[in-house]
């Protein structure tokens, strides 16, 4: 796009956009509906900075965070394992402490955690709400899962489809879990997917987990629907630390991963209800009508037919709006279109049924 | 981003994007809000096809339109001026008829229109809302406008400032102005635009007009603030075509041309009110506060301080927030900063004056 | 990237880029090496335009042409299949003889040619290097055949996939066949491959094609590893006519189809060695070592391990260097890994073997 | 693009290019041609990490040039400002020690420096090639200088133009110039360019130094025309510390920063002759001739006519082909367009002067 005008003989190349952007001042909003009267907290609750393996200095994190739209993170570096130790003497509250002010200017719900570190199994825990970190720095594993109790923290265990050769339930996850000291269960972590941690979440109503797990600083200018963090939606009654808790107690949570939302039934089919709108039709023979969707969400919504009317696969993409054709019935007032949102996943190999009603009054 | 799962030992890579654009099948909305009880259309009136020195064939531009988030449009290929004679016959009202069908399925308003073609001055005029465009293809000008206007045509100047050396205003003008055969003119034509053309606009009350002009194929696969066709923002009582004809006689216009928006006082004021949203801002120390900025519109709105509060200069990045830190006053209530839009432009070297509102209640 | 200076009071934003690109001035050519001592050339032999059943006016095809690095062109409206005949008159010979004045000033190659068309089976084939179109227009297929093998045609079939339900071999393409009346076929076409046909071509050493039969307008502004048009990559002796027809008569082509290449193995395995240039390695450890290696193609080049040494699977980016590490035998001067190309298919079912060379001296 | 086959019945979508830039293991080479018998390294020397006020560990830095297509880097962090060091204890040495090995994997260059910071006037200074940061860590500048000379450092002054209100050359910089404890100068820092320096540059014969000066994370997934960080061309006769040396105190250098390469006039010419190719013209009607000019470099060149042929304006897209018109006398054999490329500037308000022959025998 140019635009000439008299009088300019010095032309100046401004690139606005890297200019803003690189400068961290920008962000666009990651776009899901609030639902069944909850606000929807996009939240990133695994990440680490240079006090332990991560790669960043604390306030990174949440201009990370900022820049990407998100609502509320947590800093969880590891308690057992620093490698920078030699420059970093171990200090496990600094990253919250040195990130605070930062994340209060940028609007960001900072939450004090920490990741309870042990060989597969069992595996690494992230313990969230945390007053003091210190106290979760002992030799045995309970006894870190105790302190983080007696803190009431909210403990979830991160990627358990990790170290393949060693995975799987074991007691020792019976105990956390019987103690209440395992409430979540990441059904994805970075951009891995772990089917059996689904089942085993939606078997034993543990609440699905999915966080970014970073190491290395964040390279998005935004959140796109192409290239995102994994990130979790959290369904609160308000954005406040308690209201948060309470949600992820609850189970109130998906997961979004790459193409894919992953979570409850009744979650995923309301986000879908919310983000769709159907247009009424334009009836160009016939029976034949042009229908247009808009998605107003930040997903790619992949559509499968179940039943005998509408396209056989139907991509609505991500903030805009698809148009399709179909048959129907010509005398109908309306009609509905069955089918199978194919990446809404509500079991390891299962899609979130739909039906799309069409107004042909 | 990678999505590993188990068992798939076969990738396949599907760039559904492209896929899905390259079908034609998908658009993103255009952003702009609407205004004062009004709907904002968003309106292209002047372009070609293969039935004058156009390139593409009718339905195309439909695609097109349609792909790019456009409401209205009207075809307006040449009366006299048809370089494709030899393999395509004269056939003035082809191109609506043709194109006809294809607008109905894609829910575009389609209008008949012609562009009146003459050496500058006087220029080229496009006539809009025909029955018929046979009446119009005259040896004499005036009589073009007469069997135009017989039809109750909407009929605008469309490119004033072209030709640089034939230029200006001449006594045809004021004859066709003095006429109403000429109630609008193109204060920007593709991405060129005409100061004068605006400035007359403004002294004799004519609508501000702005069209892409396209003759080669639109390479856009949707509209974007940093790349979009110049069009009209029309504001009218709801998508009809009285209802934008009247909209068109009563000058409600405004014209996105790059980075700029070009129109009345009051209709830039009134798009910047809805499009803008400012957060209630957090005070970090005394006299200091961190505000967000929402600009829920398709343009980067570039702003310059006029008052003494405030940062210096600030694009608010189209469909994004924006955040910045200012001292205000600690005991006010309320902040007020003082800025000019520098790219909303009520005259040909004059941006609108706004006020930004913070509540520090 | 800001670049401030003194005295800027007004910034002009210049969308350069773009600018440049819609005026379609500017060209990014297509990497594919030259091999065997012959000349790469890109070629689309298949594309439509408003003289059938296309949407653009013949020139906009070399426009496009141009604009994403092809050197040959062959626009192949269909003989039989007019449906703007109402509006423009048939005239086999006027596309070609229409684009030819721009396709000299842009030095894209145009060879005459034409799509013969009829039900599947036989299905459609298009006949190359014509002098004059109007012969093949015949009741007869055969007819059609033997006044384009008159002319010295050559003749391929362009989608033997296309219709699944009338698909296959029949004995009327055996007759083509044994009168080499069908010298090529389309292994594939548009976005779509046929396996069957790639089987169809090694068997019966028929020239491999693969074009974009596009009949819109192109959307593409350049060519690019992730979007691109299906073409045939045709090595020749050099940039002529006749040295085309030869090529295409002896089959030395491959064809570009998304991110893959499909061809004799004999002139995949030459481009991928000219491709790709491995690094002398750094040794980090005892047996461990570094190893670059670029990418000139515009291909992205996915190896899988077959041997024992190096990563399981490698992306080699397009125009790209690409760095992994490797454990190799201490004491050895070389080191050879095993690899198979996926996306250079030799075969229906089967990738390109090489063998990277790393030099350990 | 789309690639369908018979029986994939479940699609994976797979974000390739982005999976493999996050994983940071591919990187698109810079574009600048080896002149004049030298090789062309792209060096940025001027870098921040955690250990003085920026915001990654030092690793990072070697990864982001990695990926970015740099030769040599050298972190530069402050002697005298450690904000972080309640958290991080001084250790001066560190960041070179910490980013060496990666370094090596990487075929990264890494130069030992440190940033002498003082209140402006004087100013800021890096001194590279040292062995040891720890003997500059003194109270007078001129003892650091001393300690720096000592260890036969390379040493620049980094941004003269900072802070406006007290810049300007004071006595100091005239001992620093006459001791050789400063032999470069910023014309450019980060994203801004300062024509004094580039000035005092051409005057005093101080080699012409431009560095990105990052605290931040590097955004850039890799270095493109439109985005890259600001950086030297350095000429060297070898990729090698000695030689980098040889040529930082020869004044081999040209710096890059946004749309403009900065330099001395022999160099800017070189490097504009190897990156600019011109095509034998076609000769369309008498006297016009269409140009193509390919130029393999990453920047975009923008030239202006001086002499009387050729076109107004032209930009040479990066890494692109141009095609334009002219008019050329009929019965030449040669002719030869005057023109200046803007954006190479061997002055502050200087562009380089050029002449492009075109051969029409």
């Amino acid at each position: 796009m140019r635009i000439k005008q008299r009088g300019v003989l010095f032309v100046v190349l401004v690139h606005l956009l890297f200019a803003a952007l690189a400068a961290g001042q920008t962000k666009r909003e990651i776009n899901f509906p609030d639902i069944l009267g909850y606000k929807t907290l996009k939240c990133d609750l695994h990440m680490h900075t240079v006090f332990s393996d991560g790669m960043v200095w604390p306030t990174v994190r949440v201009d990370e965070a900022w820049r990407e739209g998100l609502d509320v993170i947590s800093i969880t570096d590891h308690i057992e394992y620093q490698p920078h130790k030699q420059d970093i003497p171990t200090n496990h509250n600094r990253p919250y402490d040195i990130a605070l002010g930062r994340a209060r200017e940028r609007n960001i719900l900072l939450i004090r955690g920490a990741e309870i570190t042990r060989e597969t199994p069992p595996g690494h825990f992230n313990a969230i709400f945390l007053q003091d970190v210190n106290p979760l720095d002992t030799e045995e594993l309970t006894d870190a899962m105790k302190a983080a109790d007696k803190q009431d923290a909210f403990i979830f265990w991160n990627h358990p489809g990790w170290k393949p050769e060693h995975k799987g339930w074991f007691d020792i996850h019976t105990t956390l879990y019987e103690n209440k000291w395992m409430r979540g269960i990441g059904v994805a972590n970075g951009d891995t997917y772990y089917p059996e941690a689904h089942q085993w979440a939606l078997e034993k109503n543990l609440t699905m987990m999915g966080n970014s797990d970073i190491h290395q600083p964040a390279l998005e200018r935004e959140t796109s629907p192409e290239n995102h963090r994994t990130m979790i939606l959290v369904f609160v009654r308000e954005k406040s630390v308690p209201a948060l808790k309470d949600a992820l107690v609850e189970g109130r949570t998906a997961v979004w991963l790459g193409n894919q939302l992953i979570g409850k039934r009744k979650y995923l089919r309301a986000i879908f209800k919310k983000s769709v709108e159907i247009s009424k039709p334009y009836r160009s023979y016939k029976g034949t009508v042009w229908v247009e969707i808009k998605n107003h969400s930040d997903i790619d919504i992949e559509i499968g037919r179940v039943g005998k009317q509408g396209p056989g696969t139907l991509t609505l993409a991500a903030n805009a709006t698809t148009i399709f054709k179909t048959k129907v019935d010509e005398a109908a007032e309306e009609a509905e279109l069955s089918y199978v949102v194919r990446n809404f996943r509500i079991a390891p190999d299962k899609g979130l049924p739909v039906s799309l009603k069409i107004d042909l009054k």
